[in-house]
């Protein structure tokens, strides 16, 4: 039933906003001084897991067909090369404004398909594999962002001083 | 189309059993002894975690109607109280068997759901409050349960020695 389509878009489309908004409350309350740091001994920093899930969602733009990533370079820093005190990084600063930005972008562009284009391919699959293989579409690529987000919003949440 | 409403189903369960996949892989690979650890100084141990994973899926069976809790004794010590050494814990071997126990039951009862069933309502919501809100449906009980494990896979993976 069309209804039911629409329920699911809704759901996971509620999902990864609530996510997203799980994130926002969090760089609310944390301090700069506190996200600089690793959020266990030796693993990742805060400022790492900051940037890296900005240049995530910022690659989710071109992927749903809404146009050109904002902030590309941040991809060799934050996805392709891990956690280096050594590498020049973007300010804390900048990153949480990059953060809103981006996500200010893609909730406005999600806001707008319709139930087809949700379930339309996402711009990383051809049309010969998407007709083989259906499930490699949008709602497809904005549920697995969703866990993403919670998975290192688990491990962001620990630099939280209580 | 019903077609997309079956693909958003396979999509959602997909993405949950992917994490739940993770989570064993993870528990293949980590030590007892590694386990125990808190996931950062001062947070929650991965004992307790593990716990508490466990418990949340334990109370999902009842929730999508799939009968009685495996452990219903598990949720006193790992969801209404926070992690405390002080506090008597099942051992992570009997842990690590329930998890498999739990997951294993609610995977194959879900295996079984029609469409309509993963869009109707869950447990703890009245017919009447469904009727205004259908998104509170099996399928969101399955896709908040997947966001929860990721964030808290994320933590487990800390303890993991590379």
């Amino acid at each position: 039933m069309d209804d039911n389509q629409n329920l699911a878009i809704q759901i996971v489309f509620e999902g990864f906003k609530n996510n997203v908004k799980a994130i926002n409350n969090f760089l609310e309350k944390v301090s700069d001084s506190d996200l600089v740091k690793q959020v266990s001994n030796g693993k990742n920093s805060g400022h790492y897991l900051l940037g890296h899930i900005i240049a995530v969602h910022d690659n989710m733009i071109p992927l749903l067909g809404f146009g050109e990533s904002l902030y590309p370079h941040l991809g060799d820093i934050f996805i392709k090369n891990p956690d280096n005190i050594h590498t020049e990084k973007p300010s804390i600063e900048q990153l949480r404004e990059q953060w809103n930005s981006v996500n200010l972008m893609l909730l406005e562009k999600l806001e707008t398909l319709n139930s087809a284009q949700w379930f339309g391919k996402h711009s990383s699959v051809s049309e010969e594999d998407f007709a083989k293989e259906p499930k490699r579409n949008k709602l497809n690529v904005v549920l697995s962002r969703t866990s993403h987000l919670a998975y290192h919003g688990g491990q962001l949440i620990l630099l939280k001083n209580n």
